[in-house]
C-alpha cells in the first residue's frame, strides 16, 4: 500500500521532448549538431532521425499535463536545457573560484553575477519554462526540475571538433575540462534564482556516468563525442561529480528545497549465484564509485594506479538519490579487472528474446528483471541512508506487449521495499509519452502514451490505464497477480 | 461511437466455468468422461487437466458479477448444462413427433410432457441456474442463455464406447442419431419454461460445426468421440441443424424473446488476393452451409454426391446470428475439392510467431486478423439480413501481451461496421476469466481476468482496464491509435 | 579404430523404398490403403503423399548398389514385403500349432506346407527379391534380410475397418490377433527357404513396440489403425513377441545364420541428473520389457495388474540385437506411473531448435544426443550379453545441415564402445537415400543421398562423402575433431 | 565442367594466419597494436582475442601444404607482411618520384635503391617467406603472392595516435598520406626482386575499399583507425589506387607475371526488382569507382562536388581482377544519395537467420546469395574485359552447417559463368583453415579445416571432402543437385 503522499509520476527531459512545433527549435547544443553530422549518420552511429520532428512538449505542455491528471499522475520531473537558457557563453561572467589544480573547491556566485547572467540569458526561454512549471503546479502536481540531461551548449562542447582534432586540441571540450564545472555552477545558480518559487525538488544532472562512459569508452553507442580514452572517461567523471557539488552549493544558497542527483543504477549479480569480491567490485564500479564522491567526499580507486583522494568540499552534497533503474548486470570473475559483465543478461540480450536466465528482453534487448529494483533500493539504503525517488523506469515497447508486465512488476517491487520501511518517496515512470531516444531516434518507444509524429496526437497505451488503476488503488495488490511474475 | 444500448459483455459456458468448488461436480457428461480417459491422456489427445480443478463459477458467481459491473460490463452470456438438468434419460417422456426417415419435422411438447420432465430433472441444478441468472438481472445486466455448448449427457453420448465399438454398434451415439434431436427439443422446452422470466435472449447451441468436424474428421483436436467418418460428420451436422430448428420451435412456443444460434465464422481469403469460385466455395463450406439450413431451409450440396434437400420445417428459424470470430482462413485452388486451407495463416500458425502475412499469432497459433471480423459481419448481412451479436472474440494469452491489441483492434472493426449501418447489437468477449479450454486444459488462458487455480482468486489483466475504458467512452477512438494497427 | 570386418552399411525397408517405377506397385498392404484413406488425409493423420511416387528401388537397385560401393559401403539391410510375397491369405495352409489360450507355443511348418505356400505365393516377387539380394552379394556386400517392417497384408489387417467397427468386430485385426502369429511363422519359414542361400543374417521384425504403441496409444502419430486401447496395445505387443519367437524357430530350422530382432531403443535419463527407481522403470518400459520376453522368456509386469508369465517357448530366441537409435528420453518422477517423459528433450523438441539441454533438434524435432548411443550399447550389453548391430541411426535433414555432425558424432560413440570391448558388429545408417517416411510422407528426408522424386536421380549429400571418408579411414579420428562436439 | 588448368585453391593472408608458434610474432603492424589497445577492447570495438594465439602457419606450412594436396588443391594465395619485411622505415631510401600536388605519377626504384632496401629489410623474414613459397611450388601448386592485406607497418600508421590527436596532427597517418604510396612502391619492388622466381601471379593489395570505408566511415566495424571523416575516406581511397598503380609499375619492371588487384565486390539489386539509375549508382559506388581509376585512369565523381580527374599514369594497371565475393547488396531509391543499402539483405541480416528474401544468413549475418557471384562476373566482364580469378569466397560456420551448401552453390555459379565463356581462371576458397578474423577474433570460423587453437591440430570439416570431390570430378554436376538450391 502506498501512502497518500507517495509520488506517482512521470519523468521527461528537455532535448527529447521539446522540439517538434513552432518556435521550438534549439540548435545550440552538442547533441543537436551530433545527430545531424553526415559521417555519424553514414557510419550508423546515429539513426538519422532529427529532434525537430519530435513531440513538441514546448507548445503542447498544457494538454499533456491535463492528460497526466486524467490518469491520476501527481508528480512530474522535467529538464531545462542549458543551451536554451544560455545559447551564448557565460565565461565572461567573472566569479570567485577556489581552485586547486584540477579541483574546483568552491564557486561563489554573487547577486551581481546573476544579473550579468540575466543579460546573457535567453529570457524568452526562461519565460516558457516558467509557464510550463506553473501549469504543472496549478494542476496540483509536484515538480522536480533537473538541470542537465546529457546535452551541453555548443560553446562548451563541440563533439565533432573533439573527434576530429583530438580532445586536447579543442577548447570546447565539455566535461573533460574543469572549466565546465564553473560554468555549470553559474547555470545552476541562475536556474535556482529563476525557478525557486516553482520547483519542489531539484536534481543537478541525469546519469553522469552514462555521459562519460558512452562518450569516452563504449563509443559504438553513438554518444558525443565517441572519442575513446580512459583518461577522458575518468576526468569527465570526476568533473561531473565536482559539477554536481558546486551546483548543489549554488542551489542551496538560494532554495531550501532538496537537491539530489539522478543516476542509472544496475545492481550486479553473480552468474553462478555465489557472492564474492568480484560482485562487490562490480557494484562499486557500476553503482557506488560516483555516488561516494558526493556523499563521503571520497574519490575511490577505480583501477590499478588511479588517483584516490578525499574531497571534503564534495562531501554531503546529496539530499536524495534519484534512481533510474532499467535492468541489472550479471557478472563473473573473468577479464583483466577480475570481474566482467556477461552478455545474454541485463543490457546484453537480443531484442524481444529471452535472457539466458529466462526473463523477457525488451525492444532494445534489455532484460526485464523487476527484483533488481528492490535490491538496488536495499543496497543504496544500506550504504547511504538517504531518501530515494525512482526517477526513471520504463521500457521501449511500441506494441505495449511487455510494458504492462514491466510496469506492474516494478511498482510491486517498490511497494515491497516501502512495506519493509525503505524511504522511497516516489515512482516516476519513463516516460509519459514517446520521445526522441538519443542516437536511436524515434524508433524506440518508451511512452505510456503513444504519439503520432505526423499529427502529434497523443494516444494512451493500455499501460496508461493500468498505471492509472494502480495509482487509484495505491497498491499493486489485485493487479500484480494477473501477470506471470514470481513474487 | 457505440450507442447507449450497445451490449458490451462477456461470454461463458457451463462445463468450462462451473466446476472447481463445493458441490459443483457434474460427472454426467460425455466431456467429463472423455478428459479423464486414460488412453486419451496417454495418447496426448487431452491434456490431463481435469475440470473439477476449475474456476468455480457455480459458487462464486455473485462476486464475479460484481467484478463485471466494476468494469462496466452490461451483458453476459451463460450456458446451461444439459447433463446437470437431466443427468438421467428423458427418452421415456413420450412426445408427439413428426418424423420422415431421418428428418424430424416437428416435436410437440405439451404441458403434461413438461411436468413429466420436471420429475426427471435435477431441480437443484435448475434452482442454482435461476440464482445465477437472477443475480445477473438484479445487477442490471442483459442475459443471453445458451442451451448447448459442446457437452452431451452421457445417456445420449458415450464417446469411449463409440470409439471402441464403432458408431453403429453403440446406442448412445450423440448427434449421429436423430433421436438426439427429439431429446434436445424436450430439453429446450423445459429450459424455456424454467428460465423464460430471466433470459433476455436465447441461443440454442454453440458452434455446431466444431462439434461435428472436430468429433468426426479433425480427430487430432481431441474432441469426443475422435471417430473419423465423413458420414458421421455430415449426419451429425444435419442433426444439429434439425435440433436447432426443433429447439427454436420449443422456445418460441413459450417465450417471446429472440432465439439465435452461435456459430464460429472464419471468412476465407485468397492467398493471391484474387477472388474466385474457390473462395466462394470455401466460404460456403465454412460459413454458410449450416446457416442456410436454418434460414432458407435448404440443405445444400456439400460435396459431389451429397444429399440436397428443401426443409421448410427448418426455414426461418433464426432471429439473430451469434458470431464467434477468432481468425480467418486463407485458401488457394489446390486439393481434391478445388479449394484448400493453407498453413501459415489463420488457425495454422506457429504459437507466438507471425503468420505468413506478418500478423502476430496467439499462444494457440491463431493469426490475429481484426479486419476479418468486419468482413464476416458484412458478408453475413448481405446473405441473411439478420441482427448480429458478436458472441465470442478473444485470445489465449496468459501474459496479456497480445490481448490489449487484440481487443482494441477487433472492437474497432465492430465500431466501423456499426458506423456503416450493419445491425450489430453487441460484443461479448471470450471470456471474462480464465477457464477450462476443452482438450487443451487450463494452460490456455483466455480471460480478461486471470484466475489463480489454487486460491481461485480473480485478478484483472491490463486488458480488463482497456475494455473498461472503451466501454466508458463507448468508442475506440483515442485508444485504437495507440496500437500499431493499420486502420 | 574399426576392424576390417566391421560392417559399415545402410538400412532400407520395403514399403518406403520399392515403389515409384514400372510394375512396382503393391496395393495389398494395410499401409497402402491407410495413407490414401480420405478421412485420414482430411484429418491430417497422414500427409497425403503416396508411396507410388517413391524412389523405385524395385527397378533401380543395381545402380543404387553401385553407388553404395562407390562410397565404400560394405553391408546392406533390406526388408521384404509380406504383402508382395503373399498378397492372398495363407490361412488355409494347415500347420501344426501348439496353442494354450492365446499363447502360441510352437508352429511346425513341414516341407509339404512350404510347397502349398509356394502355390499361393507371388513367385514373381520372390524372384525380384532374389535378384536384389544376389546383386548385393555379387557386389561383395554383406546382407541382412528383415521380414517385417510395419506393413501387414490386407488379409491380415484392415485398419480402416478396425477403426470403423471396433477391433473386436473385425476379423482382420492384425497383431491384436494371435492368429497372425501363426501366419507370420509360415511367412518366415517360406522366406527362409527361398532366401537362405543369400542372407548373411536375418531379422524377424523392425521396431515392434512402435507398431503397438503408435497403432493403439499415440494415435496422433497417424499409424494404423489409430485405434486407442491399452488392451490392444498390450496384446499386440505380446503377439509381436510370440511372432518373433515362432519366426525365429521357423528360420533356425532351415538356416544356420544368426537371427535377430530390430528394436528402437531410447535410453532414459533423469532430468535432474539423479538416478533412481523412476529412471529404471522408464528404461524397463522403454527398452527392456519386450526384449526380456524373447531372451529370458519372461513377460514382465507392465503396469499394476498386468499379467506376468514365464514362457520357456519364447526364451533364448535372439542371436543379436539390432539397435535403432535416434534419440534419448528424459524423465522425472511425475505422472500416474511414477515416471514420465518430459517435453523439450528427446522426441519432444521443436523442429530445428535446441533441446532444453542445448542440443540441436532435427527437422522432425528430435534431439541430437550422440552419447545416448554409447549408453544404450553399454546398458544392453550388461543386461543381455548379446552381439549388437546398429541397424538404424540417422536424421531428417533435407539441407544436410545437421547430418554431418550427426553422423560423425554417433559413429564416434560406436568407436568408443568398440574400443572398450563391447561386441558391436556394425553400423548401418538410416538411410542410404531419401524415402517415404510413413504418415509424414516425402517431406522428411533421411538420405545420405538426395533423390529427386521427379527424375528419380540420386545425388549424394555432403554427408555421403564424410561417411565414405570414415569408412576409408576406419576411424573418426581426425574427423570428429572438426565438429563442435564434447567428447 | 572445369578444364584441367582451372585453379581450385585456397586463399590466406599473413596477419590472420602466421602467428601462434615459436618465433612467429610480428609486433610491428598497426593491427597488432590496434587489437590489444585497452580502450578498443573495453569499448567492444575489437574482440580481445590476440593474433599470437593463432594457427601458426609460419611454422606449420609444410604440413598444411601436404593437407591441401591431399584434398586436391592446386593453387594457393598467400600474403606477405610489409611490417615483417620492413619493421623499420624505408623513408630514407631516396627514390625518384614524379609528384604533382597529391598525385604520385611515378616512382622509379633503381637497383641501388633495392640494395639499400635490402640492408633495412629483415632478411630472416624474407627467407622464411621464400621457404613457404618454395614448398608450395615443390608440391606442384600454383602461387599467388599478395603484397598488402589490411596491415601497415607502425612506422607508416599508428592508429591509436590518429584517433587521439586527429589525423592531421599525426605523421604516421597511413593511406591518408600520399607518402605511403611511395613507400609501398619500394616495398613492391623489393618483393618482386626477392620472390619473382617463385610467384606465378601477383596481387598488390586486398580489398582497398574495405580499408578506407571501415577505417574512416563505418567505424563500428572496429578497423583502424576508426576515425570518422569523409575526407579521409576519399583521400585514402585515391591513395590506395595510386599505390596499386605504382606497385604495378614496380613489379612489372622486374617480373613478367600478371599483376592484379583483389577487391570485394557486391553486386547491387533493386528491392522491387526494377532496375534503374539508383541501382547503377549503387554498383558504380560499390564495385566500379575504384576499379575505373586503375583501368581507364579515370577518378570519377563519387558525390556532389568531389574531384574528377583523368590520370593516364594510373591507366591499364590491372592484368586480372581478383574477385572476393561474399554476398550482395539490395538497394532502394531512398537516402540523400538517391540510393541506399537496405537492412535484412546482404551484409545486414541477423546471424543464423533468413534474409528478407528467404536466403539463409551466416554466423556473421551475411545472406547466402550464390547467383550474385555469377552476376558480378558477368558485370565485370562487360565493363573491363579482363581475366578474373575468384580470390575469396567462404562463410563463417564453425559447425559446418551452411558451408557445404555455400561451397557447392557458389562453385556451381562459377561453372555456369565458365560454360558461357567468361574468362574465369580459378576459384580460391576463403579459407583453407580457421584463422584470426580481424576485429571479430577467433570466434568466426571460415576454415574448410577446423583448427584447435590449443593443440594447433588441423581437422577437416565435411566441406573439405565436398570440395575435394568437386575438384576430383571437375564439375558440380551430381553434387549440386543434393542441395536445395534453385539453379
Amino acid at each position: 500500500m502506498f501512502g497518500k503522499d507517495f509520488l506517482f509520476g512521470v519523468s521527461m527531459s528537455g532535448f527529447q521532448f521539446e522540439m517538434g512545433g513552432e518556435d521550438s527549435l534549439d540548435p545550440n547544443s552538442d547533441w543537436f549538431v551530433w545527430v545531424r553530422d553526415s559521417v555519424n549518420i553514414a557510419s550508423g552511429l546515429v539513426s538519422g532521425d532529427l529532434p525537430e520532428n519530435g513531440v513538441d512538449y514546448w507548445n503542447r505542455f498544457k494538454s499533456d499535463h491535463d492528460l497526466m491528471r486524467k490518469f491520476g499522475i501527481n508528480s512530474v520531473r522535467i529538464g531545462v536545457e542549458w543551451s536554451r537558457i544560455f545559447p551564448k557563453s557565460t565565461k565572461d561572467v567573472e566569479v570567485e573560484v577556489k581552485k586547486d589544480g584540477t579541483a574546483i573547491r568552491s564557486v561563489k556566485i554573487t547577486e551581481k553575477n546573476l544579473k550579468e547572467l540575466e543579460k546573457i540569458a535567453n529570457m524568452e526561454a526562461v519565460k516558457r519554462y516558467r509557464e510550463i512549471m506553473k501549469d504543472i503546479k496549478e494542476k496540483g502536481m509536484w515538480l522536480m526540475v533537473n538541470l542537465n540531461h546529457f546535452t551541453l551548449p555548443l560553446w562548451i562542447h563541440d563533439p565533432i571538433k573533439v573527434r576530429k582534432h583530438g580532445i586536447k586540441n579543442v577548447e570546447e571540450s565539455g566535461w573533460y575540462s574543469e572549466e565546465t564545472v564553473i560554468e555549470f555552477a553559474k547555470f545552476a545558480a541562475f536556474c535556482a534564482r529563476e525557478f525557486k518559487d516553482l520547483a519542489d525538488a531539484w536534481s543537478t544532472m541525469n546519469e553522469p556516468q552514462v555521459v562519460s562512459s558512452l562518450g569516452y569508452v563504449l563509443i559504438t553507442a553513438g554518444f558525443p563525442p565517441s572519442y575513446p580514452s580512459f583518461e577522458a572517461y575518468v576526468r569527465s567523471s570526476i568533473n561531473l561529480a565536482q559539477a554536481h557539488a558546486r551546483a548543489y552549493d549554488s542551489i542551496k544558497s538560494m532554495s531550501d528545497k532538496d537537491v539530489g542527483v539522478i543516476y542509472s543504477f544496475s545492481p550486479a549479480y553473480p552468474v553462478d549465484g555465489k557472492d564474492g569480491e568480484h560482485v562487490d567490485m562490480a557494484n562499486y564500479y557500476q553503482n557506488f564509485w560516483f555516488m561516494d564522491m558526493i556523499t563521503s567526499g571520497r574519490i575511490g580507486k577505480l583501477f590499478e594506479g588511479s588517483t584516490e583522494m578525499e574531497r571534503t568540499d564534495m562531501k554531503d552534497r546529496v539530499d536524495f538519490l534519484g534512481i533510474n533503474y532499467y535492468t541489472r548486470i550479471v557478472v563473473d570473475k573473468g577479464g583483466p579487472m577480475g570481474w566482467r559483465i556477461l552478455g545474454g543478461y541485463g543490457y546484453g540480450c537480443e531484442p524481444y528474446s529471452r535472457s539466458r536466465a529466462g526473463y523477457p528482453a525488451s525492444q532494445v534487448g534489455w532484460e526485464i528483471y523487476p527484483k533488481g529494483l528492490y535490491d538496488i533500493i536495499r543496497m543504496l539504503h544500506e550504504r547511504y541512508e538517504l531518501d530515494m525517488i525512482v526517477t526513471e523506469n520504463g521500457t521501449a515497447d511500441p506494441e505495449d506487449r511487455l510494458r504492462p508486465y514491466y510496469l506492474i512488476s516494478h511498482i510491486y517491487e517498490v511497494e515491497k521495499a516501502l512495506s519493509e520501511g525503505y524511504p522511497v518517496l516516489g515512482y516516476l515512470h519513463w516516460s509519459f509519452m514517446d520521445n526522441y531516444e538519443w542516437s536511436k531516434g524515434f524508433d524506440k518507444r518508451f511512452g505510456l502514451v503513444q504519439v503520432d509524429l505526423e499529427s502529434k496526437s497523443r494516444n494512451p497505451r493500455p499501460s496508461a490505464y493500468v498505471y492509472s488503476e494502480i495509482i487509484r488503488k495505491r497498491t499493486t495488490k489485485g493487479i500484480v497477480e494477473s501477470v506471470p511474475y514470481e513474487v
